[in-house]
């Protein structure tokens, strides 16, 4: 079985690269989907593509729901959900993205530094795993996929 | 029919308080729920019912998983759920509320001033309709409950 | 048990007050439901409530939108759907509100005159009854709710 | 991952092949679904298999069940339905497909020209773009399934 | 709590007036339904009201789909679904009900002679009770609803 | 895209064989499902390998049950369900099948002689198409599958 | 709105009193609810009503399917359960109930002593609270369902 | 098509293995998934990661909800669930594990030895099969999956 993991969040820094990276290091059969990260393409997909608009409002709803297009199937398909909040800005669509998943029963995996534990502990409670670093979510990933955990079934066959 | 408002967000201003005069001087039958707001007994419950915790991780989390009881509960029997957006603070149990309503397929209301509109464009794209005041909350709510609307509707008899 | 019913479609004829009144007349336990029938509120409820729009794609969105909290809450909360096309228009609301209800399993009654009958065959289909006049959707309230069938049950006593 | 795309509605024009040679020069991953297309085949079907029918109503529903085999099993079975309303007839079958579609929480993209943004706006409330032509929605295929938008991602390698 | 229990099945002998007289002696806050139990009404039910049918198919056809909005609507809304097989005819009805309560999910209790045991294996197999009489229905209901069994509770007093 | 069919009911005709010949020389994509049709390894299977029953209705409960882990589940699987009534026995689990199938949504084709229409109104009344023979449940298959029409759609090339 | 609570688990001592005791003392508007708690009448309800098994292992067979006519439907309609593990026993039916509950998506509450703490730790898992007493339980409603907590909202006035 | 089969439950014995052994020996086109049965790694495959837990309770709690992610995530994909009750333990997760199951709908396989009969009717009443061995197993998956019964279709060329 291939797992599908649906990366959700910060688009600033390089942790999809990083849990892809590890997952393929890992050979994890795991299938990684997430928004689009191109900051400008999703902001503007809306009016780029379906005519431009003079209201901000406008423009920003055109392309935030030609977002939902993505974003709202690839999650509905996911069989994880991993969502990260960074040090900067509001993230509203994340914890948007946590709700989402949580109420569709998916299984939540949360990562953010601890300084936002207080502010994040209701999307907290919904989540299973809350994580620091994308090796983390790579190790979380290795146990749940396949069954290994570092210093205690290496050198194991881990049969599927 | 009653219907069930759930009231989601921002405890430190008095807008529940205004949307429940409203619908009560429209005499809307409407029934309002919401999170505790007392925010003590909010952040505390968990340790104080079922004991203290020495690590603020888990304190915040025992808290966050009864408010979750209620507050899961509560969307989840609701008609409609109106989420408001403040001025400060992160309120990502806010945006995580209005992500579960979504995936529930509940109405959905969002209240915020200009300002936060770009960042709250998904949450936005998700929403029936986006207000700034309490106040076209309520005329929201007497139209759709109701079918009344002031200019329009003045003076008719609305039957159920 | 009380049934609720959703009268969908055509607003400018008086067929839901022929079903009011026969229903009535007939002493059954139902609940009749519908949309904002006020033509000019249903248009212009979002702007009037939300703010002016001077693009009128965007001031006709609102309104649908704010509609929408409407019908599809009480369409998902009917028992049967009841949706009439009349002599003029597009329709496309009616057609797509047979849709929702389809969807969703709903008992679906469409009510048209035979000429749409064709044009209309794929909503037909997706029927339990395709009626022509508000009387034969009173007497399919009233057999299907009270048990009640003129010519055969007359002058019994139906329990519920 | 492979996306799947109901077309639905219009039959007339050649709308759905310009989306088909759209998304294989872009080498969209999706697959096409839709209605039969063949206008006489797709009225007759009922009586050609099972038997004619004297009565024209009948010979309708006959085949207008039959095609429900096909179109609501298609439509259950895509990520996403797209919904083209041409310039002539009722077309209430597209508009039942939309609220089909929009009940099962399938995103919605729709194609109209401007003159029947009014008579569509419920329609168009309850999807995520209104598109004009086959090419947008192309486009918009191209940037929800590969995250490619033109003028913005050119040039880059858009990994999955 | 007030139980709701829907009667399917053979409608010749008078078991639903045994059991709601055995329900109203023992006091249970049950609600009983069932389908139209009036032969003649419910085989012309769809003509009678909607308009004759020279093909009998179709007459019947018609007639099926009308009672198919009471039966649908009141199985899917029953706590308990009970089916009664009588000794003649095919009674495919009430094995299509059965189906159709099983895969709701709905509690089952199957009603019928030992001489049918082979016959009904596969319906009996989804039944979480078979009984032979309905005061055995009866028993089963003041057991499930009010806790009460004859031998075990008598004089002691059951708190709901 | 392959369908899955389900094939339910008579096990004492070649009927399935009929349609798996059918459905070959047409090149559908279709893949048929369906119980086990050994008579008597259908009644045994639950005592062969679980151990005797003195008691006949064991006997029977155990079969059925270990049968209903195969019919459950591959009738929830299908895209389309075929449910055929022979000219003899009771076959209610046939039509158990039929209104399992038929509150799962899934579209149900029915196949029985002319002499049944009467005693199965309520079963046709949930199916989208009745058949009397395999050879138009094939066509039924061929049409909706592949969009090809005898007479209708002979010569042309039918993409996917 | 009243709350409805499902009390599952051990039915040897007195913790469903004092809980009900506690909740009227408040005050709450909840529904209590649980299974059969008369040890005999619950074991032998399948024959008692349905007649004698010579093969204990069927005499179970029938009270526990009896028994979930009940339990099945009551959690089925419960707003929070709340599970009970005692001192001694299997009491593997707390735990299937615990599991049924979660994949139901209801809130739970698991009520254990320490010592079990370990062993119950999948159960405790998917619970949103874990408690010791009765008298926790009491107070997480009185939280959850009228927002009071002793030492933080006394001698407020709590409005619903 | 491939069965998925989830094997719940006892980690001790090597009935995973025999099971694994009977269907390759028959040619079952099963995939079998089950927890991480690394009894060390499952227990602190939280800590291990996500960071130690001076407090053993939470300690617990988070390796039971980072094997909650495989584990729910499998048991819903599975197409039939095999639970093993051991001779040892109070085994509470696998009596979750069916209770999680049989809220899903999914079929259910109880596995264990006679003197855990009364303890486990409440499980084996929601079961369609209780099985004594691996072996047992085996031969209902065989039967289930291929059609085939030892002693009754042997030598037959059984078609899928």
């Amino acid at each position: 079985m291939t797992w599908t993991i649906y990366l959700s969040g910060e688009i600033h820094t390089d942790w999809r690269d990083r849990i892809r990276e590890g997952v393929a290091a890992a050979g994890l059969p795991v299938n990684l989907t997430g928004p689009v990260t191109h900051h400008e393409a999703s902001d503007d997909c809306g009016v780029a593509i379906l005519g431009a608009e003079p209201d901000k409002f406008w423009h920003d709803h055109k392309g935030a729901q030609v977002n939902a297009i993505r974003t709202r199937t690839l999650i509905g398909k996911a069989d994880i959900v991993v969502v990260r909040f960074g040090e900067k800005y509001k993230q509203w669509n994340a914890a948007f993205d946590a709700g989402y998943a949580a109420a569709l029963g998916k299984p939540l995996i949360v990562m953010h530094q601890a300084e936002h534990a207080h502010a994040l502990k209701e999307v907290d409670a919904a989540a299973l795993a809350v994580a620091r670093t994308p090796e983390q979510v790579v190790e979380l990933l290795r146990y749940v996929v396949n069954g290994e955990l570092a210093g205690y079934t290496d050198g194991q066959t881990i049969a599927e």
